[in-house]
């Protein structure tokens, strides 16, 4: 989800205020703050928060994978950077209407993400809420130093690359908005809603290739996103729409929904693929690796320039799309 | 705050059903997670939330004091280990409600906080929230392993004390409740409530002064606190209630509010004094040294013994008293 103004604000005035110190390698401004542990070694921390009504909503969305999704999300950043993630803090504030029941799914879901990726619950915090369930995850992973994939270091002529299928995440939304998350059709892009993947394999595997410049996962939609890497690393973008990874399922529910699957993919957040940029030369390689080592797909959408700015060109048309959420494509 | 029996209940079960790693040296159930990072040095962590309305009441807690209290609330946990703060997470999930007068000076409470332990904020969320405020505040300390203080090390034998008064900010608190935290007279007490100091120096001077059995902060007040020591460390604990440190202040505001100044100091919370064992053999050079080092004077407040619970000896008479929260003292 694109986020509004106001917190776009608070969180610049937070990283302006916010101090420094000798063993921050990474602090404010990327998908984990980074910090150095042992010789070669850094620690990375990141948080998130969930809040009913805004961030998911329980007419649709079950507690497993509420309580999946809230670890999947996190454990996300660290797959962002490259990193392992270790362990996990929850910290919850239920509502009186969060049953027994709810709770015990709702944290077989969290527990069932971390156990899947080797991370451990350390610790958290239980609390009351009058009205909203508030849920606030923190993961701390481990890498070593040099393989630490940043925002901020992509390079003009970088390809940019993405990990798979955008939209569908936007698309599931939707759906479950319509009332139709129960039909089996749709169910991929439900579940990419609902339960979304972190691509912590496919992390790992470009950090330790050494062919990768800059990466972060894809949560705020292409437009954004992208737009965040090029703020960081000081160049401009331009992405070829022909070349955004579309799935023929998600046309087909923007048919239904009456919606632009591009738009989709390009607003819609929540996709939770990586997006990363690689020099031109290194692509076949790094291309080949990847389907070798993991027997997945990556699809190259566009490539870096000297100047500023995310550029889409359609049709032999280019638009300026930097930070533009879903509401400035309808 | 005293936990309601569907917080303990949770945290048990989510303590049942974690994991443990390699790595992992105190997981649920202490101050802090700690985990092994380089060789003879651990990291802590923990987490801690707040919800509007549950724990604080904005008709009197100034954004300012507020923001302090976040912090110094997490960072006391830290203390409560003998670690040393380093670094913090914020997450704000906060409502329309919040102006930008309003975020600035609750920023500006929790960066001071921060600031004078040396503690860098790198990270957080800013979310919106419909209804009420919940503020999720991490912060990541260390130490090195040797020095760490948990509950689960008391000894039958040992001395309990205390780092200062009791009940001050139950009787803060209190005289919020009853509109008079404006009377300049209680401002020490109201100021304990919205404004706690946690006891980061003396946790220190504590943990490597190696004479320390087990250590814990006394957030939940001392019937409480002491009986998670006792448990994590299968002993009981008798406390002499002429023992428990009153200020002559907190006696005046408990005839003021028709309160008992020793329920308010047993059951009250949210004191951020520390609470700790030693052995009896060490309790003159301990006291001696603290007060040389910090100018601070200790408490000891009852003593450990075989068995189990915590219990209350006052003119005579002895009486259980372990997890008993303001309600069991009415």
């Amino acid at each position: 989800m694109t986020r509004p103004e106001g917190e776009r604000e608070i969180i610049a005035r937070i990283r302006r205020t916010a101090g420094n110190c000798r063993d921050l390698v990474v602090g404010i401004g990327d998908d984990c703050a980074v910090y150095k542990t042992a010789l070669n070694l850094v620690s990375l921390v990141t948080t998130d928060t969930m809040v009913e009504g805004v961030h998911f909503d329980l007419a649709w969305h079950p507690p497993v994978a509420l309580g999946r999704k809230a670890a999947s999300v996190n454990i996300s950043d660290i797959a962002a950077m490259g990193g392992l993630p270790r362990f996990a803090l929850l910290s919850l504030a239920l509502t009186p209407a969060c049953e027994s029941r709810w709770r015990e799914a709702f944290l077989a879901g969290f527990l069932a993400v971390l156990s899947e990726h080797g991370v451990v619950l350390i610790g958290g915090d239980t609390v009351q809420s009058g009205h909203e369930i508030v849920l606030s995850v923190t993961v701390l992973g481990e890498m070593a130093e040099a393989e630490l994939l940043t925002r901020k270091t992509a390079r003009p002529g970088d390809v940019v690359l993405v990990s798979g299928f955008l939209g569908e995440a936007a698309a599931g939304l939707a759906l479950c908005r319509m009332g139709l998350a129960q039909e089996a059709v749709w169910h991929p892009l439900v579940s990419a809603h609902l339960d979304p993947v972190p691509q912590v394999a496919l992390g790992r595997v470009l950090a330790t290739s050494g062919l990768v410049h800059a990466m972060q996962d894809l949560s705020d939609g292409l437009a954004t996103d992208l737009a965040h890497i090029c703020a960081e690393s000081g160049v401009g973008a331009v992405v070829t729409a022909e070349k955004i990874p579309l799935s023929p399922l998600l046309c087909r529910a923007a048919e239904t929904c009456g919606q632009s699957p591009l738009d989709w993919a390009l607003a819609g957040g929540e996709d939770y693929q990586l997006l990363f940029t690689a020099g031109e030369q290194q692509l076949a390689g790094l291309v080949a690796m990847v389907s070798k080592e993991l027997g997945c797909e990556l699809y190259p959408v566009g490539r870096l320039v000297e100047g500023r700015g995310v550029f889409l060109e359609e049709a032999g048309q280019g638009r300026e799309i930097s930070y533009q959420g879903y509401e400035h494509f309808r």
